[in-house]
Parts: C-alpha cells; structure tokens; sequence
C-alpha cells in the first residue's frame, strides 16, 4: 500500500443555511479544498462523498454523479459512501484505501448534509434510520433517548455526574468561539447546560450536538508526490473502522462503545502509537455522553474517568502541548455540540480540523507542538465507528 | 495492485418477497455466497453493500452495520456505497479496490432492495431519486419519460424501430425461462410486447424492466490465494467507472450514454482487450432502449446497430461460442427486463451471473466456451456507468 497525504482541505460555515442549497455546499467546500491544494479540477481523478440521508432530507439518491456533475468534474468516477454519522470517515477511508491501492493518485473527499429544508419532526424520523429501525425507532426510541439509557448506566457504573456532562458541552462552545465555521460561537457555563430543557433525562438540550448544514472536502495525494502541491502534506498513518450490533438491546455493555475500542486498537497498531502520542483529537460528541465514552473508549483516559477528567479541564486547550500531564485537547473545533453536526460532513470536518492543527493554522484555538491528531466518527448509537491518525507531513 | 478473484457467489430468487424482510434478503444472499467459497463468517475481513433507496424504501440507513450485525460478521467493516441503480457495481468496485489494495484479504459485498413494501405511485417518487430532482423530477419527468427521450432520439438518428425495442424484451424473457433465480420465467412474443400498455411513449410496460425485491453476494479475495478456497475462481481483470451529466438536458447526445463509452474504455485498457474478446456480457436494460444503448456504447455493435442486431437475435443465446460471426450473448440471466431489477441487488447479480457463465454452471443459458464476461451498470439515466471484465482464472 501507498502512503496517503492530505493535501487540501476546505470546508463551510456550519450553520443553519437558509440561502444555499445541498449542491451550493458541496461545491462551495470542495471549491475551498481545490483552492487550498493548489489544483485544477481537471487534476482530480477519483471522488468519495459521505451523506447519510440526502434522499429523505432533499428527495435525491445519486449524490456521487450529482457532485461530479455540479462540480465540473465529469467524467471522474465519484462514488457516495453511507454509514450514518460516520459517512464522512467511511468516504475518507474509501478514499485512502483508493490512493493507497495504486488505482487512482489525486482523489478528492466530501462530507455534506442539508437538514433545515426539513420540519424538526421529520428530522427525528431520519435520523432514527441511524438506528435499528425495526426494533427501536419503530418502538418509540429515538437518538437522544438511546444515548439518554447509555448516560444513565454511565452515571450508574462510574459515579458520572450531569455536572461533568454539562463541562464537555461548556468547553465546546469555549472551543466554537474560537473557530469562524462554527455554528455556534458563543461561550456557556455550567448552569446553561443544566437549566436548559430536558431532552431525555438526563440529557438536555445543551447535552445534544444541534441541526446543521454544512459541507467539508479534503484532497488526498499520494504522499511521494504531495509536496508537489503543498507544503504541508498531512500524512494519514492509519484508517480503521469497526461494527457492533445496531441495537442498543444487544451490546455487552451500555457505559462504551465496542466499535470504539476495536477501531481505536486496529488505528494504533496500523500507526505503530499509542494514545499517549497523540497530540490533539476530534472525537464524536453528538451527545455529551458520547465525548466522555469517546475519550475512554480511545485509551485517552481510563474507563469511567472521562467525565472527572472533563470536569477537571483535563481536555480543555489548555493542555496543548502538555504531553504527559494527563491530559489531551479534544474537541478543538467545537465538536459536533458547538460547530455543528451536517451528519454526512462532520467527518471530514474533523480531518479539515485536524490537518488545520498540524499545520499551525487553527487560529485563536491552536494546540502548541501538534504532530498527531486523531478523529473519531460514530455512526448511529456506536454500531459503526471510525478512526483515522494523521501526522504532519512535513 | 494485487489481482482479485472471486470465490464465492449467490443470490436470492428475484421478485415479490411478501414473506421475506430487507435483512432476511441479505442474509439468505450473503450465506449461500459464503457457502460457496467454503468460508466461514469469521474469515471474513470487511464488506460492502450497494442500496439505493433504503431509507426511503425501508425507513433504514447505516446498512452496512445493519448487515454486519444480522449475519454475524460484527466487528468487521461493512460500507454501504450508493449510486442509484449502479450502486451494486459501486460495491464491487469498492470491495475490489480493498482487495486489490492490500488492506483488506476477504471481502464479501452485496447488493440489495426491497422495493415491494410501499405503493407503486411512492416507488416512481423515490426512483426519481437517481435522476435530477431539481430540474427532472420536480418538473414531472419519471425515468421512463426520460429513457423514452432517449429511445425517441436514437429512433430519428438511426431508424431504430419499436419491434426492435420489442426484440430485446423477448430475448431477455426467453433467457430469463431459463434462470431458476428470474422474477419471470415466462416467454413472450414482439406482440406481447407492442400490444402491452404505453408508460411512455415508445416505451410499453414490456419495455420497462420491474419493481423487484431481492439480493445477491459474492465473496472476492486476493487472486494468489482464491484456489485455497475454490477450484473455480474468477480473476476480475478490470474495474472502471465514470460519470456524465445527471440531468439529461445538459448532456451533447440523447442517442447514447457517454458515462457508459468512457467507463468501457477505460475497462478494455485496464484489461488489455477489447469488445471482440467478451464471450459474454450482462448490460443494463432498465429500459429496452438501454440495452440497445449499451451494446452499442460497448463496442459489441457499430452505433445506430443495436437494434437491427437485437432484432437479427445476435444478442441472444444462439451466439454462444460464436466469436466473429458478430454476434454476442447478451443478459443470459434474463437482464434486469426479466430476471428483474432490485435496484442495489442488480450490478451484484450481474457479477454472480458471469461467474456462473465462467464456470460453466449456468445450466439451460450456458454460454459454450465462456472465457471472458462483462457485466455493465447504469445508474439513473446514465450520470454513472460501471464495467467489469472477468475471466476465468483457473
């Protein structure tokens, strides 16, 4: 196999979209990341686009040859890839595995969803298709009411506490107020999170990442020839993804997600590294529960000592640069809860937030010293989860 | 690139599955595919499935994981990839990809839809789904419209008659008779064809392929290590994909389907062959105009002759063995026309059936000395075209 780098990167403004359409953000990131590769569409040969539900969302299946289209890039062969909240990762990692077979060198990769076209109703329903459909949403449960019964057993098990989810949601919005994409740029305390509505108890509406549109793109390269692009290739040590049954009801355990575990282990061995050496991570925090798994479920932290830990700062900014002081900035993009969460592009968000991080370029929310990130991406309730390791190229 | 072979194959009975679910279609698939490469589920290392429209169709996204869990495959990777009716052939390609990449030994991919369980009025909507919804569907054009467009303007090019449209339909029923695994198993005749109902004109019901529920599998693994597993396998020699235009107003000709020229192309290079090699080939009849269409944009009939030939019968059974007397076998499964169209399920059904004409094993459609296939999938009205070649690898 090739070595793969990033080699352009680009996304929108995450946010409610009222004037743009579903093509509008697509071409608009993938133009960005084109731009910031320094290359001609006529350059690209392959395409990968994660979007979960485009067809219920906007009434259109066929993404892959709509992007071709609208992009200009005909004939290319571009190709959806759909796993839930993961479509994002699972399209990076189809476009790794591309670049790395040998069978196409220049390969763009987008993330993009459009959900505010539809009633806030509706929007539960698809995103219930995350879930098992036959056994859970059709019973009545929905996402926040499966993460919901996961945060309880967390609580239960680890002495997890509303006041430490509450912290994973304030240090977000600290992080979102930092980034000029972010859909929500304001900061928060304690007490918002804790007497905002309640959702599913015990979370609430500040525990949930919101509805979002937005799109994001990067461009992979084969790593021997990135620098012919950039100066700063981001080159991506390891892509893993692993499954677990789509159903709450039949997991071993309610406080992880085994996906998680299992991705987490394939990434490292394939990068050769451990937790420890990673220097700043995006991880999936559709729910603050789901940030404080994340970050256990990864080895960052030991299992049922990420919600202290979160409380305790310990994932804040501030512990940039800290190697060894216990402590990793996550989230530095805001997350899902504070940048939002376009289901189909927060993946590849998070490779346009990292790659941002490793080049020095993340602003007012730069990690000191970053040569590793990692991202983490959940599809659904954790039945499919996807980690990618990257590491400056340069 | 390693050399990829497939192992294994099977599929479901194509048609009306009022007793079976999408899982249970999967799965009955996917079994007899690992059955026939004497595999079990744990030497698996990762999957693919092609669906178009499940989450219209069945309220479920995040396939892939749904499949992984119901045959027992968690924790390996399984991708959902979508490309309207190509998505089947999207799937192989991705699991050849892998496979050829290195990242991945065992790869099982499937395709799949359970189109019967909503109205037929709602089907017409969510196809529309792989066309242009904005500026097609939204404006009142369905696909048989769009494809009677296209058979209308390949009429006045080259004189193509509606008994030649009619020609394919009966050939493909005559093949389907013959094919245990077909929606329908019944000969017709030209009339049955021109005196059945118009959907759109010149279109009759007798020229649009069905509403079908079904799936199929095959496994794939790396050519060097197939014999472990099978006496017979089958070495994918080429695997391309292009796009075109979504909409059919912005494409330059109405009389053929460019998507399918470029990815055929890239194919025979890919292979070092060209169409005088192909002993047999399984082409993307949604419509009869479509066939028409492909074996003419294939390079099996100089353009303007498909029709002509069709009516000659050098597309049917007859031309077995028969290379350089210009004809070819064309959709010995019975095509999507007659062994019937799940829309996932189709691209996968194609490879299953070539792997059964490599192998001998296609029993009453046998193609006599079949050493080279070529399967070929369309997705919408020609915005992506996938071509596969085979070979017999033992």
């Amino acid at each position: 196999m090739r070595k793969v780098a990033i080699i352009g990167v680009g996304m929108t403004k995450f946010g409610e979209h009222w004037e743009s359409g579903f093509r509008d953000l697509v071409i608009e990131a993938g133009a960005r990341a084109l731009e910031d590769a320094n290359l001609h569409g006529d350059e690209i040969h392959a395409g990968y686009v994660g979007t979960m539900a485009s067809g219920r969302l906007v009434g259109q299946e066929h993404i892959g040859a709509l992007i071709a289209d609208y992009m200009g890039l005909n004939p290319i062969p571009i190709t959806r890839v759909e796993g839930a909240c993961a479509s994002g990762s699972l399209a990076l990692r189809q476009g790794f595995i591309a670049v790395a077979s040998g069978i196409h060198d220049i390969v763009v990769v987008g993330g993009v969803e459009k959900m505010t076209d539809i009633s806030g109703d509706e929007i539960s329903d698809v995103l219930g298709g995350a879930g098992d459909q036959e056994w859970e949403l059709f019973l009545g449960a929905t996402f926040p009411g499966l993460y919901a019964l996961m945060a309880k057993r967390h609580m239960m098990e680890y002495g997890t506490t509303e006041e430490m989810l509450a912290s994973v949601a304030v240090k977000n919005h600290k992080n979102g107020a930092k980034n000029k994409y972010a859909q929500y740029q304001n900061e928060i305390t304690i007490n918002t999170v804790l007497k905002s509505k309640v959702v599913a108890d015990p979370l609430k509406v500040f525990d949930c990442a919101p509805v979002t549109d937005g799109a994001a793109a990067v461009v992979l390269a084969p790593l021997d020839i990135a620098k012919k692009y950039t100066q700063k290739p981001i080159e991506i040590l390891a892509s893993a993804q692993a499954s677990d049954t789509i159903a709450l009801h039949s997991r071993e355990s309610l406080s992880k997600l085994k996906a998680t575990e299992i991705a987490a282990r394939k990434a490292y061995e394939m990068a050769r590294l451990t937790p420890k050496d990673i220097d700043v991570a995006e991880v999936h925090d559709c729910f603050t529960i789901a940030e404080i798994m994340a970050i256990e479920d990864l080895g960052f932290f030991r299992k049922g000592e990420g919600g202290k830990a979160s409380l305790e700062g310990k994932t804040g900014l501030e512990y940039a640069g800290g190697k060894g002081n216990g402590g990793i900035p996550i989230n530095t993009s805001g997350g899902l809860k504070a940048c939002g969460h376009p289901v189909g592009a927060t993946g590849i968000k998070q490779a346009v937030e990292i790659a941002w991080q490793l080049r020095g370029e993340a602003e007012g929310r730069q990690v000191k010293d970053a040569n590793i990130g990692l991202s983490h991406n959940v599809g659904g309730s954790g039945a499919t989860a996807v980690v990618h390791i990257y590491k400056k190229g340069y």
